[in-house]
């Protein structure tokens, strides 16, 4: 059996941007074809290139490709998998039991987020700035990039997972197939396995997500839920405000000042009336505008996110959002561009697939507690698989695994309890035993 | 006789930024050694390293020079001049004419702007889109820097008038300092070079500027102010907001957005009240903030100066502006800290020595129109160095050469009518053969 | 039988906001005594007028009672009953059956909202501009006055219930108290009754209130919720900030702007970030400040009001509305005072009662649709009487009864299905007679 | 001769706004009549009503002006000078001295501003709380008015300057205007007074005005400036938003928020950079909207003002004015609709004037230090009685009187020494003399 806490640490110290996860990729083949999986998909295999051509930000030009595989070779990734990933992200494993069966996929999502994680300089639990990733060194060796959303436990339980069933193989039925998703942080990652059509014949998708909440409380250690109905949609745009330079002393009735106009765009933003029939947010995430301190700024970028949990509330907020943009270009007199990157759909978990988590989780003495419902509390791509499986007659679940942390999801300090891991993967393994 | 529209040209096409001018700087030295100027100062001649190392952003390290030192080489600059700089910018001639008279120094600034040039595609001055730098060939090579405060000729006429004073040395008297100057846009340029002392035993100061205004019109070609009394005090502060992140739809509560602290600091400086007893001026010209879209923003920085004609409005206007972000901090509940690049100072042009240009330019045809009184509107360390050596007895001037434009200064469209250059050389010449 | 449309519209004409409803009250006593209400209070007997004392905005001083009398009897309430209530609002009936049996209470408010309402030109339904307040002749009489929060039918159907209760008395059991409080929309209302000892003896407290929602949609005609679990908290505050005037071009340095700190504040408070545990809201209401144009605006006032669905939620909101406030004040260098109107707490209604609301509600055939939990999706005061009858072992819920409406609730165009005044009082009465 | 501080004193208890100054015409009527100036113009004789009929907020009805009237007489001014004026303000005492000579004009204006006077409780000057009209008994008793511009020393300037005319009359020559014009505060006073033909024929524009600055100082005592170049052009608007009213929980969703978009727009108003080319201001001085806390504000106004120093200045000012209340229409998704007042112009004193009051102020010994220009540093109608007297070939000056203070002019604690007034007297009667 694999190691899933010593796998989770390796992929938290190499943490990899969506769209670049070439040595976590390269590492999840060479695993599974250790473990004797008998169908691997990597590198053109496993995403939908033509959809990903027109989706914004997405480098997978053959130099940025080629400057990842050298990275990851350089960082430990076997050469041999390296070269077969062809720099494109993404590992689906494939398991024909041979035994008629139902078709069961399951999405690891294996990309960081991009900031820097926190380093602590304690070097026992006891000390106030102990954090265990510095302490125990497998803190993220990449500036600006992290594991702070728990992908890296999500990749781990996907290998352990892979390596219970190829143990004893012969107690599971149908086929499996184990999805290593890439970019769930930006777009079309989800999408872009879909558009591929390895989705097109299952019966049941399966997610694992850590540390969500339930009834208003982080789920910690020894607990569970079983799905969600909340995943919220989500549309993210990077605006621009195009105004003009000047001298802010000798000529600034010249000058058309895009950073104020990006700030009064910003603070009305999060000003918007939330809608009184469910859940909704914006968030402006980055500002950056300007050029030197004696100088009108030219031009300056918000980028921004806006959630709704149901089509009436994201039309609503869309409504307001533009309203806002249209009008701080008005106030300063300029035109704003803006790339969209689409949007991430709502959804909701198929309760008999939570009946049934419902019944395993009973059954595994780490799970103390289960609950049957539990808050995503925001947007995961998950929703577009599960909603694919759905409206092709299969079922879908978003299992929330319980675990305590040390900072909330997306902040820099965020680590976890790795004793959930193989609780989970145990939890998925009887899935498919039943 | 060199000729000025090349070398301008020349300049404008390679603009270097404050404290990394070492093409600049070589070819500076190589053409003053051509022209025989006997008293060449260079490299840790030049500035007061020490005080320099006091002032935050200036990187005069080892590694950084030697990546000056070999971009310019790279760039055309003769690899002997660019070892004498030592990859420090900034260069002195010094004639001492050995006729009895006065220690005249002039001042030209080298650096450039930190933002991109225009690019024009018109081929034909009749094209709407024309920009000569473009058409011509002399467009900055370097993303994001441009010349576009006319130091590119500032520098081409002090060149000018090594070369008419060493063609004809034995009409000039007394000792004659030319003294090329970085960093203007930043601080410390001016600074550095009074602190070493060179200006201990200038009698007459003199510096001229392209492109500014006199009775609230910008001057263009054919006229000149021969001095002014409206330089601003200017003190500029990077300033960050320490927020803390967190996932916006999962724990919107615990974060603490840096974003917006700075968004309502920034609306709110630029809304301070002006003083009624003079000039006042505050900017914010940078915004640079955030890690993703789908983060609260943690950490957030402001780039900002403010600027009184009094001390009396600067210490208004500083009283303000530190009300304004100790309230956006108490707003958001968070700190800041900041990077101060202290004042640069108000200043008085010398009557007795405005007097004298205005004689002086009279007898230069080109200068058709001629105002005693220009407007800077704005901040330049050629107040240090006024000041310094009006308190120590002698005079200074800040000359303004009249040149039409096709934007307003820092503007990104801003280039000018050269025949300005061998006129304001041809002034200079006739301040020092009086 | 009374006649509750015709009521509903009296009550409808002569709007009285909180504290003032004289006029209203005096008509409840005299329609309570015609109908043979064995005991009822009036005057000083309704209300604790030494906690009404402490409330901030609450006149009941003897001139301001006289004026409401007087006005009260020019609007056509009976002379003697103007007097009974002593110009003080609130009167309760209390029928005491003689037959055992609970006691139970209800509450109606009766007090209007301050803004105009709306005033249709339209003369027949199809008309664009019908209103039918304004075409049948009921629109509020009172300039600034308006019911548009439907206290003017839960009047109406706490008189038709007493009429149902007096016309078959011996139907009835235990000891019933119908409670017509004034002043739901400010604060202490509710308060002041309890404190009065009026609730001490009850077991079951009922409360009705149109046009709550349910599963997101608003409770339209024949619909009904038997109760609600989403009270929110709510504290209300009246912030001044005071400057300094000064003429915004003479002398701008030495004025401080309030009008701008105000401005600074209600942009970023409307900007907190909301809590992801529950739902909570912030809203700045009323803003006035300023004496002239030419003017810099010396004294400003917000009406602002937070909310949180638990307490948790609340103390969030509250210190991060103190945020914004002490940073606004600091942004602009002054001081805010301000007047606490108290916090209207959280409550949840009684299962038990919303069972047996849920089997009588099925027995009337005008509630088509019988919703179990429905959401206020705000604020009432009904939680203080509710929460301190459960405090004591008795029972509480609050009722939705759905009507068709012309306009969300608060707004000045709020008119209603009044059908549904029967089927409400029909249900609180089987309520009684189980 | 009569004694103008007690009748400054007197005018200081009594202000009245502009378009109700009524007693104060009255009392001017009964002085001049007691002076036996020979011809006196009051009532419909004063201003061109057909004009002011055009001007917003301008109430000169029946009812108003009757109840003006009462007021007046109520108020000490005697019942036949009250009747006289029919409710109209502004007066005009015409001197025809029989010799020849110019036609002079004096303007004087009488109205006072919108706020409370401060109210000090100290009763000796050494007291920290003192405050000469309160301690004196001249405070006003016009709760939200206050003389604080000084228009009550204006008012008996111009009466003590009949005096000394109608004492020595074979002094005088030419025909002398002495105007005293309501409404300065407002608009349309001086306009009123032009479009009626008072200034057709007059030569001589002299206005005085107390406490003004020159050289960046306020004039004090002994003190004065013989005219101003720095009139600005001033335009007032009353700008209100129209939003929606709704619940802020209920159904935030469907409210329009008219306050946040006066705040958006009041903070990005003041937030206008300032053109360079000379004086520019803009304030917002008063802001009212909102009807309860718990609903979202449906209307909101703003009273803004703008000024610039030449037409072009002006210019830039409206269009962006303009542009943030359109963009904070649009961000907030509202109209907005506005009263214009029109716009007071800029204008210059004529050279020749201000050098023969340099001549004459210098013979007075009060005047210790004559400033030949001043600032206003704002805008008076003033400016259209100078132009159009300039435009048909006459003179015009704005006389600075210099005056210690108690607070800067339109703050609500400013009184001034009142030993200035028989000064400022002298000085025009020497005017008239030369």
């Amino acid at each position: 059996m694999i190691d899933s806490i010593a796998l989770r640490r390796e992929f938290h110290k190499y943490p990899e941007a969506g769209w670049t996860e070439v040595r976590t990729s390269a590492r999840i083949l060479e695993i599974l074809e250790s473990l004797g999986v008998p169908e691997i998909l990597c590198g053109r295999e496993v995403l939908d290139l033509d959809l990903l051509a027109t989706g914004p930000g997405i480098d997978l030009s053959e130099p940025a490709r080629r400057a990842n595989m050298q990275r990851a070779a350089a960082e430990g990734a076997g050469a041999a998998y390296v070269e077969r990933t062809e720099g494109y992200p993404g590992v689906i494993g494939i398991i024909d039991t041979g035994r008629p069966g139902p078709t069961y996929a399951f999405r690891f999502d294996i990309d960081c987020l991009e900031f820097d994680e926190y380093d602590g300089a304690g070097r026992s639990p006891a000390d106030e700035e102990y954090y265990r990733p510095s302490a125990e060194g497998y803190r993220s060796v990449h500036a600006g990039k992290a594991h702070a959303c728990g992908h890296d436990g999500h990749t781990a339980i996907g290998l352990l997972l892979a390596s219970m069933i190829m143990e004893s193989l012969s107690d599971y039925k149908g086929t499996i197939k184990l999805i290593f998703q890439p970019a769930e942080e930006n777009y079309l990652g989800a999408a872009g396995i879909v558009a591929k059509g390895h989705l097109d014949d299952v019966d049941q998708m399966m997610i694992v997500h850590l540390a969500l909440s339930a009834e208003n409380e982080p789920l910690g250690s020894h607990t569970l839920c079983c799905g969600v109905k909340d995943f919220m949609a989500c549309r993210q745009l990077d605006v621009t405000y195009h105004g003009e330079a000047a001298h802010p002393c000798g000529a600034a009735q010249e000058g058309k000042n895009a950073l104020l106009a990006c700030c009064s765009a910003a603070l009305n933003l999060h000003a918007i009336a939330m809608h009184e029939k469910g859940l909704g947010r914006v968030n402006v995430g980055v500002i950056r505008g300007g050029t030197v301190t004696n100088v009108i700024c030219p031009e300056c970028t918000i980028c921004l996110e806006y959630r709704g949990q149901y089509r009436e509330i994201s039309e609503y907020l869309g409504r307001r959002v533009f309203d806002i943009l249209d009008g701080a270009a008005r106030q300063y007199d300029m035109d704003y561009t803006y790339v969209d990157y689409g949007e991430i759909p709502a959804g909701v978990c198929s309760d008999e697939l939570m009946d049934r988590v419902q019944e395993e989780a009973a059954q595994i003495p780490w799970f103390e507690k289960v609950y049957y419902e539990g808050n995503v509390g925001g947007s995961d791509d998950a929703a577009v698989m599960i909603n694919y499986v759905q409206d092709r007659g299969g079922l879908g679940t978003y299992i929330g695994i319980g675990t305590e942390t040390t900072g909330p999801v997306h902040n820099p300090k965020f680590d976890f309890d790795e004793e959930c891991l193989p609780a989970a993967a145990e939890l998925l393994a009887r899935m498919l035993r039943r």
